[in-house]
């Protein structure tokens, strides 16, 4: 049985392997994907998209969102992703977005898939936030939103307190965590970097794949890796493509734990910081948090999936 | 040359007298109210806009909007307000709602308006910013954005700081303050405290006038008063609908100035505190403030749309 | 009976008057002043008071106390207040301060005067909050403290929001409002700028005193003249030597009032902001809040000191 | 060559063992400690210590300080740390602390050590704040100052955000690393988590030792042993004991590292993080973090101490 799901992403890097596996995954159901500002231009992210369709010779509707966070100005990430798609280009003649707002795309889907709709949300939460304002009920539509975002009480990455997503829109993220959604909440870190960072030898072995798919990863993939190393990060990571995988392959997920998660908005040293509370200090959960996945396992799930020809 | 405008309104009380004038002004165009959570329930609130039409003998499209603050929780003055109608009730069968959102419906007017659509939004400023985060050159598409909310380095309603419609959704007004908006503000204090609240003498001119209008006003008005005297306040207040009256007779203002207005997100003390600097620390000006207006004006224009049969 | 007070004092322009208001007046017994990092730099802070000594021909003991704010670094008021003296000299040979620390010396006069020493508090609060964090009980061995600080719902004047005083240090600010003494505060708006500006008429009335005073008042104040008049405050101000003047003459209040009055530390659009709560909003008072003055008493209070030889 | 040294502490179990430590380890030389507001009760604290000294059969001079954090209410961690003594009471008859203030106290010694003296801070930092902020060169007196507390990108405990000693005084921990000290971090995760829990194997070795010194850590340290366990933490934590060792044996620790450390303080939901910046942000270094130790080289250092007879 197809699983029917959105990914809401800001396309660069690793949002294009998420995208292939939304696109790939024989059990996926890829309804569109939706357009958020974050890492890199948004026209820039929206031609990254483009790309990512062709390389895969498939491709579903694509709904532009919000041009800028909730509450603040855009703060890019260009000084580590570069163009995100590591200088490839193409003719992108033929490839449209659709007219519709990915918001009302985000709720009309919803409505179609009576309940069974799921998210995968690997950019700002602005999207997000905007439908679930537009529509309250938006949340208890949605049948499993899983966000990539925050760390576990660990380490952020653009701040030492907050990682990208959270910190580019703490005000969306904040309306999503108290929004009532059924959340699933892929960290930066420990997780990511402790189970889906790819060292140079997967990338090795993904650079002696012969298809296109292959090529399109290092390309994408590969450009970051000097600056990943230059901060002590040893291989690309991956926690979009990841937030992807443990929906569509749920038994990928090993451990973890339901948290109480809040966003901070009231402060710049801690912008964006997600606290996540682990059930001791007396706040109602409102998220899972992914604690440990089958590293092996997702390694091979996007392996097998590079190599489709 | 009719004024064309959309109310954005939390009706309650000088609500409602906002939307009258809307309705009866003859030079005014109102293509329709949209509906954002303030003052009172929000149900109850399109409740006393359709009994507010149904006095006029005249009614628009109502659009429903944000029925929650951008990113808070909802905050009512119900302990001012009651429901904002003085407990007035009628038959609402054939009075009903666009399915169109009021955001939506926003944009869609300012397209067809074409740079000609006057906005005067006297709630929480909701859905104004999520039609700006929507669709950022609605800013520009707004001929004149007339705002009721903040005081200009004076008291507040709610708390000493801050003014009740910034208070309960200060990121919203925040984010409508940095769009560049042609935006004119009404505040609370001193302005409409000192030149737009009727005394009993006004009220008692008003009670004599035998028109339906007339005595809604006065059902609809008087029903604070006690409590606006119980805090010094000696009658009823009209910052809503001197924000009408200042968009159709701009003859009313005798003195504006150019301010940098930004608002309080980020703590609990000042919450929606309005900073209006005027011009000696350096910033530069994004919206008109008035200052003083023709007082005996704005209430003569009252009192003849009262005396309207 | 004479009134022991000490002054806390950042040193320049009208802290030199309310200074030789505190040496001069007859039914003041001033114990001592003490030093606190404010409008200019504090070496400079302290040649300013034995100026001031010098023209009294009267001296007494200087404490020095923190030579920054509690947690902020230091900004100062030089931009307005220049040397704070009008570029006036002297020979400072003779004059030192004591040993003893500003706090010391406050907690050692409190015991002193068991019970009955008051604190004439005119600059930043950083002295007073770090003697009352050594000796929690020094808030209430002091009959009086007297703050010169904040605006009583009215503009501020380093900030739209904020007075300097409270701005420099707002943590200080809090934690004396929050200590439980017997304080009355004397604010820059409306009070000072209403009431306690010295226009041209009344400058030129000292200016023709044939007194050493007089002339050091008038080298002193006039100095920021043409600075208030640019940002439209049409003379020379006086909250500190205002604050002397209410503890010393408490026939000059005509008008205060009860308010809860707390410290804006959380954010920096509002930092320092004083939030005076009048009545309404269900908190509970902790401080006098001065509204009016007998502004001609009170300018008289100057002139016949003024004309003292 | 003796170690010269003060313990600043809010005496509750691991403080008792700190002190311990500083009076019986050979090469220290401590010359007094000073009292905080913190874990329990202040005189409490002030009885654990006496208790402290009299199992020691050695005492130093006991100097008492700010009962109450800089700026906020204090919160006790009564419900973790009970009386913080395991219930054990004495004869405190002969057991009196100093006249002088601690600050001054830090002060004076400072002054007598000429450069040499070290401060071990195993409780909020309020002391030290108020210390560096009465003198500013306080900062370069202190030969070493080691800050027990934060998280290094790791958990909190008092919150998820916050450890213990810098929630309680946020100010003064923003005060302490802003001044510029030569300090020493010693956080509570990871490091005390993972290196410096006694596990029921250690305390059922220690509780076969047959000294008094051995018998007094039972009873105080188990008693939160029961607390812990129920949050997940296997074993009793010594984060103070470890400051004190890290001074006397630097050789126990074996990996740091250079942070910025900045401390929050305008938010509730994250006051008193730790942002500690490992050096890829931008931030110029302000501290050293330990991140590992020779866990078994601690474990008998305290082991060997308690011994002792
Ligand atoms: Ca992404
Ligand atoms: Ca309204
Ligand atoms: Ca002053
Ligand atoms: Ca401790």
């Amino acid at each position: 049985m197809p699983i029917p799901l959105v990914i809401d992403t800001d396309t660069a890097q690793d949002d294009c392997v998420a995208i292939l596996a939304g696109l790939l995954t024989p059990e996926a159901d890829l309804r569109g994907i939706t357009m958020v500002a974050g890492n890199v231009g948004f026209d820039r992210q929206v031609k990254n998209a483009f790309m990512t369709f062709n390389v895969a010779a498939k491709q579903v509707p694509m709904y532009l969102g919000s041009r800028l966070p909730l509450v603040r100005p855009w703060e890019s990430a260009e000084n580590v992703h570069g163009d995100g798609a590591g200088g490839l280009d193409m003719d992108f003649s033929g490839f449209e977005p659709e007219a519709e707002h990915a918001v009302d795309a985000l709720l009309r889907m919803a409505d179609e898939a009576a309940g069974e709709l799921n998210v995968v949300a690997i950019g700002p939460l602005t999207n997000i936030a905007l439908a679930v304002r537009k529509r309250p009920e938006f949340a208890s539509q949605v049948k499993h939103l899983v966000v990539m975002g925050g760390s576990n009480n660990a380490r952020g990455n653009i701040t030492a307190a907050a990682e990208f997503n959270f910190y580019v829109d703490p005000e969306a993220a904040k309306i999503v965590f108290d929004a009532g959604f059924n959340v699933t909440v892929v960290p930066w870190a420990p997780l990511t970097l402790k189970q889906a960072v790819f060292g140079r030898d997967v990338l090795d072995r993904i650079a002696q794949i012969e298809t296109p798919l292959a090529h399109f990863f290092t390309s994408v993939c590969s450009a970051t890796l000097a600056f990943d190393e230059s901060v002590g990060i040893p291989g690309t990571t991956h926690p979009d493509s990841l937030s992807v995988a443990v929906l569509l392959r749920p038994e990928l997920v090993t451990k973890s734990a339901q948290y109480n998660v809040d966003i901070e908005t009231g402060s710049e040293l801690t912008r964006g910081y997600a606290a996540m509370s682990w059930g001791v200090h007396g706040l109602a959960a409102n998220a899972t948090v992914i604690e440990e996945i089958d590293a092996d396992g997702f390694r091979d799930f996007l392996l097998d999936m590079l190599g489709q020809t």
